[in-house]
């Protein structure tokens, strides 16, 4: 149908055209839109507290803690439970989080402009790995470091970032990506490529140099840096995909570990949801499926940009770490995403596969007619609240979300 | 023929046991073995300054200046023509150096220390791309560069490194493979993974921020800053395998512009030299081959690990960068350098050949008999002094260094 195609290379036009660059870091509070206080934003569609995973709610307790809304993580499950918070999904105040994907007004986030079309999008700083917020991790240690982060790391992050001027995200990705990272479980490259980017910058506008020592040595420590960096610039990059007429391009997958959604161009700000999978992987010594929460987070907007699984032939290292079978097999994994996308993307290229675009706009009619649902590359948290990440793997989006997508666009366009 | 292969059996045993660690910054001045004043160490098997090519005239001259041996260039030349000067090989002093190699007391070199046989090999620190010394550029720029890595550089690394205990080289190897560099024409993995291990560090162990900024800045913009750690630690590796009795295992390869050498375990610390060939590559902007010097530098020691040409496999976006064809083309390299190799190393791998070890142990004979010589990737210099780099590219070593040695060899085994 010509207004179907039409409408989705328009999609992919936006899509390759933006430029995502990282401005700023900055407390939430002061630039996320609608953001009150009391209030929490999570991953994933919208959902409310009895219907929230384990480690969601530990995350949830952990921040109300944090903020100061509680004394304890009892007191703040209480006044969670009695509605005392209100609680909405990052994708509906132009942010994205990792896993629990916990954003409130004092933590700092990055922020990503697309200066092709002005939006800004946000996420908080990664903590690291481990027993962290993200995975549901809520005791003094989390919060100790929660606190460092807004309090030292944030601002010295701004300072260098508002010094040079921004980074350009799309030519840091494209190294990435010859260097082994997929960006979503994989980001050693980019991080180690962002601290080039940053640690003079550093230096030059701080004067603490203990304090400027911390921060590199953080920087340095942590592999999946780059991960929340990468997903504020997959919204950024996506929000103004949302709304074209016939569209039926994704511009959003996410999870909150008990729902997985979507959002499709053509239908704009509606969610297409269904129960969430488990991830299959590798599980961290000690910890096996028993102990694994379904699937969550923000981070598919990295697949729904061509990267993470999608990507996966530019990381055959990734392959064994999520256990998606042989290093050499790799490249299967981009080949079959590429039978369910419109396009692909000629500034993000794979050298093993002799410069071989990333599938770039998941079209929701390919995948239907083929069968082939996206493959996500992710990490796997502990069921229960307080523990954090015990694995990571490969997990599938719902077939039901991108079938729901496509009845509801086919209503739109009267073609039902 | 017994002897030979269980001679060759212990060399390949002796580099695989190799712990080379990133020790210190220090002035060659104070550690390089009978560095005297007035001395210029140089790449390549012992040469004469009439036999010298463009460049490494060039560098002798520039290097004379800095050290204060002349007042300028040309006083330098017509001092080092009247024997001023004395010259030998880095090889001889426990050192290597990229290209011209020059290696004089007031620099400051990288100390890698091999923990397992207790030596230590040295090498200055990467200068940056384009004008700069090791590609024969000697003027005010130059110059005022390599005082402050005398001044400023060295200092701050060598405090760093101290306050970490060194860097273990073998795991950092290991990774940078996963990361798409095979350690010669590509290092920006390595040197990214250099500077998260010590930024901190940096920070922590100097007190002015504004020198602090330049290091870190200088650090990360250098793709190739890991070369010159990747050449010491390559020197510190086989120099232990030298002197095995029957052993027919290459322990140097190098260039001077003028002659490529080798050297073998079983026949000690001789040269066997052929002239040395032309590279074949790509040319940066304005330069064609009629500009191209021949092949030189003692950094031919990173293939004599199994990295550099011999690791293109991990390496598909080097390909393009040195003209070696197509991406997907880089394994076929690894696989022929296999074919003249004893061995594999199993703690260095490559991901996407499903962890196939690098080839290691180049055996002279297996070179002779099979006709396939090493294959070298490398960096291409103006012929005339003082420009620099013009290309990349990928260049063979002469078979006739092979069949003097293996001569040479079984004369001494009587076996002629």
């Amino acid at each position: 149908m010509e207004l179907i195609e039409n409408a989705n290379k328009e999609a992919v036009r936006r899509m390759l055209a933006a430029e995502p660059i990282l401005v700023d870091v900055v407390p939430a509070g002061d630039i996320v839109p609608d953001l009150h206080d009391q209030m929490i934003l999570h991953a994933g569609p919208p959902t409310e507290w009895c219907r929230m995973c384990g480690p969601m709610q530990g995350a949830i307790s952990g921040i109300a803690v944090f903020e100061g809304w509680a004394k304890d993580l009892k007191q703040a499950a209480t006044a969670a439970a009695a509605g005392h918070f209100s609680f909405d999904a990052n994708h509906h105040h132009d942010a994205v989080g990792p896993m629990t994907g916990m954003t409130t007004a004092s933590q700092p986030v990055l922020v990503v402009e697309n200066q092709k079309t002005g939006n800004q999008s946000y996420c908080t700083i990664n903590e690291g790995l481990g027993k962290v917020m993200r995975f549901g991790g809520n005791d003094a240690e989390v919060l100790n470091r929660l606190a460092w982060i807004r309090d030292t790391l944030g601002p010295a992050l701004g300072s260098a970032l508002r010094d040079v001027g921004g980074i350009q995200l799309k030519p840091l990705i494209a190294r990435g990506l010859s260097m082994g990272d997929e960006m979503h479980q994989r980001n050693v490259a980019c991080s180690g490529l962002f601290l080039r980017a940053v640690a003079a910058a550093i230096t030059k506008t701080n004067s603490d140099t203990r304090k400027i020592s911390e921060v590199l040595d953080f920087i340095s420590a942590n592999d999946q840096f780059h991960l929340n960096i990468a997903m504020a610039m997959g919204k950024a990059i996506m929000d103004p995909v949302s709304h074209i007429e016939g569209s039926s391009i994704v511009t959003a997958m996410s999870r909150n570990g008990t729902d997985f959604g979507i959002r499709v161009s053509g239908t704009g700000n509606e969610w297409f949801t269904a129960p969430v999978e488990m991830p299959e992987g590798l599980y961290f010594a000690g910890y096996s499926e028993v102990d694994a929460n379904p699937d969550m987070g923000d981070s598919t907007i990295i697949e729904t940009i061509g990267l993470g699984g999608f990507a996966m032939g530019a990381s055959p290292a990734v392959a064994g770490f999520v256990g998606a079978g042989a290093a050499s097999e790799a490249a299967q994994y981009t080949r079959s995403m590429g039978e369910i996308c419109a396009s692909e993307n000629p500034e993000w290229t794979i050298p093993a596969l002799d410069y071989l675009g990333v599938p770039t706009g998941i079209d929701i009619r390919l995948v239907v007619d083929s069968g082939i649902t996206p493959t996500i590359n992710t990490g796997i948290a502990h069921r229960q609240p307080g523990i954090g990440q015990v694995g990571a793997g490969v997990v599938r989006a719902p077939m039901a979300c991108f079938e729901k997508a496509l009845q509801r666009l086919a209503e739109k366009l009267g073609i039902g």
